[in-house]
């Protein structure tokens, strides 16, 4: 079966279309947004998930409140609410929120030109991203081409434009540098095995599906060369929340010296924290984990723990690799230090 | 909604009731077991899972054989193939071979008289064991209540009667020391989410199901006190072939200096391997990963890469529990020298 790249967010000058990723690879549904509501309701409900795109998707939020003439100030504290890890969605609503007050008369052509520059400049930060990854592999593994693993999915689903870790997958591929690709599943909600690999197969990238559980078994191996993660949040000592199951993955990755790398632009960093602890966690709805696809897998009356992220400790992670270099031997407010000097 | 406990395996003296295991927790399906093919494809096929089962399966399997006059010596080389991990299947299946072989003519009430005797005697072992479980944990912890997670299913839909490691849970549940217990869902196959939740639900246990990406975020967490897994195959230095997920749980247990413990009858040891790099580890069909109950999660045409199990190095395991002991402070050769001194 042949699968077609769709671009998950189209802005048609009156209101936006988003590919509905709850159905992905099944369907390939499109949503209209055509309000504050409604785009609340795409970012809560996951049409729109990963953190690049969920920020993209918040700037339209505001375009939306200002071409309906709603309450601007009100509907950007509504709309940061619609998730809470994901440092991106306050980052942009809080940008948009000082372009309108500085820009008050011309404010909605100001942010319709942000958006679009933002959505472009994480793409040239992507492939910047991508390239300092490979350079970083030359130098410490110098293979001709590499294994790689990745968890969720980081690609353009997630960020409209080239992505992030699987950005690093994709770009290896189209440079001649990747042997085989592995995308962990990613439960309970499935990203790796539905975005993830409906993305590599768009591009033809060869890959294996694998579940959590198996990250021992794969990287005792010796099939991983090295694994790229996204962020939803990075904190000033280099610890990163993420997809659940990332940090698990950290830990084996150390246990078996596998190189482990956070992909994230600097719009996913948080330095007004100075720990891991100290970024929320968001608990998702049971059901994620005792239903699939609306089918029970669990007995009726089964009660889940079901954090959607996890803390990766700066410890287990070999660098964070930014749109400005990569930050290594990460320690106490090491990040906060190297972009202090940039 | 209310769960009855159902027995998964019953001798009738013609024939043999297995509980499909493929469809619980939604069906509790009876299927009978008339001769050796329909046994093998019962252990092939997972009507019947776990390694003390496949045993006791395998068993009923050379009764069959005898009772329907078919080429015994050959009927025992077939079912051994039916899968590759578990030891229980040779173990077992050797001393039907050694019975058959002592007792030509009155091998069938022997071969009868043995299996209900194992079955037994596994029971009490396994009660043996969970109480060594918990004095070990009175020793170490010292709680009045304790936290549990297990992996996969190893209570009595897996062992017949009681079970290994969720039969700790059980018995810690029964004898008002258990707080809480955990249970991972068990990807690709999902036997926590189906098997061990449902024989929680009729044992009235209170738990939590998670995903195995979740390892880390709930063991640092500190809701989780110890660790119990079975095993389908321990070897002369403690490494432990078990499910998928098990060796992944077992190294961030270390992270977290969470006790981490094998449950598992001396029936389950193979003390002529070293180490666990020479267990063979079987490979299950991918579609276990993209599809869940029939329907697909994954774009059509994806690979997967799905080992069954893996093997926890005794390097992660704080003790292995037998019906003789606990085994601590694992290294090479450990576990042939402590059942040599008894």
């Amino acid at each position: 079966m042949k699968y077609e790249k769709i671009p998950p967010l189209i802005w048609k000058d009156e209101y936006l279309e988003l590919l509905d990723q709850r159905y992905l690879p099944h369907r390939q549904e499109i949503v209209v947004i055509r309000n504050v509501e409604e785009c609340f309701d795409a970012i809560k409900n996951m049409i729109v998930r990963g953190a690049p795109l969920i920020g993209f998707t918040a700037i339209y939020g505001a375009i939306l409140s200002l071409m309906n003439k709603g309450d601007f100030e009100k509907d950007i504290v509504y709309l940061k609410q619609a998730r809470p890890t994901a440092v991106n969605l306050v980052y942009e609503l809080d940008r948009c929120m000082k372009i309108y007050k500085e820009n008050k008369d011309e404010s909605l052509e100001r942010l319709i030109s942000f958006a679009q520059k933002q959505m472009s400049k994480l793409g040239e930060n992507n492939l910047r991203m991508a390239k300092f990854a490979l350079a970083e592999l030359d130098k410490s593994l110098n293979k001709e081409k590499y294994n790689m693993l990745t968890i969720c999915n980081t690609g353009y689903l997630a960020c409209g434009p080239m992505g992030t870790a699987l950005g690093v997958i994709s770009h290896a591929h189209s440079s001649g540098r990747l042997n085989h690709a592995y995308a962990t599943e990613t439960r309970p909600y499935l990203q790796g095995a539905r975005l993830t690999a409906y993305e590599m197969m768009t591009e033809n990238i060869p890959f294996d599906l694998i579940v959590e559980g198996a990250f021992s078994n794969l990287l005792k191996s010796g099939k991983v060369d090295a694994i790229f993660i996204g962020a939803d949040r990075v904190v000033a000592n280099g610890d990163t929340a993420n997809k659940i199951g990332s940090s698990t993955l950290a830990i084996v990755a150390k246990e078996y010296n596998i190189p482990f790398y956070v992909v994230a632009p600097t719009s996913s960093f948080d330095l007004s924290m100075d720990h891991g602890d100290e970024i929320p966690i968001e608990m998702r709805p049971i059901e994620e984990i005792t239903e699939v696809f609306g089918q029970k897998i669990a007995p009726i009356g089964s009660s889940a723990y079901n954090p959607s992220f996890d803390v990766t400790s700066h410890r287990h992670i070999t660098g964070v690799i930014c749109e400005h270099g990569v930050i290594k031997q990460l320690r106490e407010s090491k990040v906060r230090d190297f972009l202090n000097e940039k």
